[in-house]
């Protein structure tokens, strides 16, 4: 019997849940990108500006927020962030990110063109998905601890759909054991870890098992594929 | 159509290949721990004594270089020894050992009895393994250069029985990427959790496959359990 059930309304989107078509963050999905759009550089007259450089290369209806916190990291204005610049972006706004979930985040956001560096568009799908997550970590932190220990995580995943069964949950939690004989708990950067990478897995899994029966059958080169990028990255 | 194919003399071992009979270090599989052995501490006399201390624990045949390794940096002497201790005697022999690999190696030949530290018998096992590990890495750089590039990696395994298709070798090989701009290249540590994971996944893929088909059926709960132990680690 299938232990997970996912909510109807998501569709596969990058190991996070789907966006508020509003929220404080106001990017919607599916929103087309400016027909000067280009990943492949911007046009040298719009390098060089001032604040507000980078606005109409993002989806109408971005928070203005979200632009700026792009223009803040994009020290040399080319439209484009790398995994610095992207810890740098983050670490504002919510504490400092750890290096691996940025990776992480990088590989599910990441622009088609280029692997390396995420564009405009990238940038606010992932920002308007962080500030999701960002409502699930304070919803479940309910002791106002700014740490999500594992019955928070639980009850946050199965919030989602995912119905961990314990020993799951135990597994994935002892990855984050720093040894020192304390209960584990999760910054909102691991929690968001955790949550992509169940979230990611699930999905994958669901995509072989579309009749809900708990089995999924998968090739070995699927499964090879499909798992390896969740598993180290360089550091 | 199975892209793989195992040794059909090897047996599940955690991840690695398995240890020859005679070699180096000179551990002998299945040799059973001397009577009074036990993962529980070690006697008070035992303790405090002098160089060769722990040879009593170790499997009768041990090669003395892996009991005075395991002497050099068990400092407590208290017959185990955790992860930065582990780390301590693996970088002497082979360069400094990245601490997400020790982890790797922690989990795949943990003491039953205690999952943050190992025993001699475990720490044998670890150390023959390594050696063959070493010995393959030696064979495929062929260039000499200390470092095993993305087709000496797609031999090695391949001579282990792992034919991994281009798409899996990408995908695995990007999370080496170091961002700059460089080819990818793995030094011995970085090969050793390539080749376990590699070798970890695939057998648990066979396990589920044991008429290699090159499909396997997992349920949701053994799909992750399986997976999750070889993603992300605190650090």
């Amino acid at each position: 019997m299938a232990s997970f059930s996912g909510h109807s309304s998501q569709s596969y989107a990058p190991s996070a849940p789907e966006l508020p078509q509003s929220g404080r963050y106001g990017y919607h999905h599916g929103a087309t990108p400016p027909p000067n759009h280009s990943y492949y550089g911007m046009p040298q007259q719009q390098q060089q500006q001032g604040p507000g450089y980078m606005q109409s290369w993002f989806p109408p209806g971005t928070n203005p927020d979200v632009i700026r916190a792009f223009e803040m990291v994009d020290r040399d204005r080319s439209g484009f962030i790398d995994e610095n610049e992207l810890q740098q972006a983050l670490s504002s706004g919510y504490r400092r990110f750890n290096l691996r979930t940025i990776r992480l985040l990088m590989f599910l956001f990441k622009n088609p063109y280029d692997s390396l560096r995420i564009g405009p568009k990238e940038f606010a799908a992932l920002w308007g998905c962080l500030g999701h997550w960002r409502a699930i970590f304070d919803r479940y932190d309910r002791d106002r601890s700014g740490k999500i220990d594992s019955m928070e995580l639980r009850d946050a995943l199965y919030s989602l759909g995912y119905a961990l069964p314990p020993s799951v949950l135990q597994v994935l939690l002892s990855k984050y054991d720093d040894r020192s004989g304390r209960k584990v708990e999760l910054n909102f950067d691991s929690f968001v870890e955790c949550g992509m990478i169940v979230k990611g897995l699930t999905e994958k899994f669901k995509e072989k098992d579309t009749r809900y029966t708990g089995s999924a059958t998968f090739t070995y080169d699927t499964f090879m594929t499909m798992v390896l990028p969740f598993l180290v990255s360089y550091d």
